[in-house]
């Protein structure tokens, strides 16, 4: 299959967490319904945010089945968690789905290029980060970072973020974004509760990367990205 | 000193090198007579292209002393050359100026993100990347390959082209550029002949480097770009 729909669920996060749940699996339903093959949920589903203490904590991707409702157990879903809430890029996480490979990351993650390069080292053609960007870093790097990441590494980028609320603790800025790999924005929300849909296209990746074939041309005599652990 | 000012000549290239000299030379003394203290030329200053056969070959960088007219040959420039002419990601040349360290790339070099990380770990503050996108590239990627270059690694980018002649061979899509270390667009130029000033400011960029500490973030025992040769 060359092509298939991705969905981020950018989901309008409350402090009540079962909410946050039956909300999350209606999206997922119609987000299935609408086509969709693979579906992100975003940052701050299940913990919100203590003021003061900004926890990065959980998300999920997941490949819909025949019942979401049980997606929170399921051996197809991939927890993604940084244990102690710490800003550190965390290790890599890649997921293999029926339609591409998934590179995982949370956040601020997507400020550390090495971590998008080993992705593509690894053959992702796809790489997701749940997140919510604040205010300030919304607005100057939230869209600039994805774009970059996905034309240095020829691949798509999709950011997931939490629906905005003027009125919680910390405010994200929301627009859930995918990018294509030529670096050009496919699907954007704006702040309000929405679910994103975009065509993730294999075989157009496939001719990007022809067309400005930098992979091949890597001086890998002069400079190398090295991940140190599996 | 914590600032100084950057000049980029956006210089109408023709296909007399002569011509392509004196009025180089004259908007250099035009730039340092407006305080620029470090000065970036195009690439093609010297050689034009050959259709067919695009050659990115030679380009200079100078700190402006007090005879700008010998600037071919003086020790205190520095040439950078792709001696073939391939479109590889080429060896790193870092230039201590008085003001800063100046990492170095011609055109295509901009698209390989290890070799700005690598100035980077160098403890560059400014890269420089004369270059000349075409009408394709240029729109799509010039502007996001320098924003993202400087964001990722929290220093300086400037691009140098030459300016735009719709009646070239090979039509430069012009915009000589300086980024912050932010990512914001400080200086733009056009498509005609102009001098593009702007002021490199290190202690702003001491500055956005402790707001956004990623350096300090790294995860040294789980990735790593290397350079293999000094």
């Amino acid at each position: 299959m060359a092509s298939f729909r991705l969905a981020l669920i950018q989901l309008q996060v409350s402090s009540i967490k079962s909410d946050n749940l039956i909300r999350a699996c209606g999206l997922v339903r119609e987000a299935a319904k609408q086509g969709a093959k693979v579906v992100s949920l975003p940052i701050h589903l299940f913990d919100i945010d203590v003021p003061g203490k900004i926890t990065f904590q959980e998300s999920k991707i997941l490949s819909p089945g025949d019942n979401f409702s049980t997606f929170n157990t399921r051996g197809s879903v991939v927890q993604h968690r940084i244990a102690d809430g710490s800003l550190i890029s965390c290790a890599f996480s890649v997921v293999t789905t029926a339609y591409c490979r998934v590179g995982l990351g949370i956040c601020y993650d997507i400020r550390f290029a090495e971590l998008a390069q080993i992705y593509a080292q690894r053959d992702c053609q796809l790489l997701v980060y749940p997140g919510a960007f604040n205010m300030t870093t919304g607005p100057a790097h939230w869209e600039l970072l994805q774009r970059g990441r996905a034309l240095d590494n020829q691949l798509y980028v999709a950011t997931v973020s939490p629906a905005r609320d003027d009125k919680a603790s910390y405010v994200a800025w929301g627009h859930s974004t995918v990018v294509s790999p030529w670096g050009e924005v496919l699907a954007k929300a704006g702040t309000e509760e929405t679910i994103v849909y975009s065509d993730i296209d294999l075989k157009k990746l496939a001719e990007i990367r022809q067309q400005i074939p930098i992979y091949n041309q890597k001086r890998s005599d002069l400079y190398a990205v090295e991940a140190k652990k599996p």
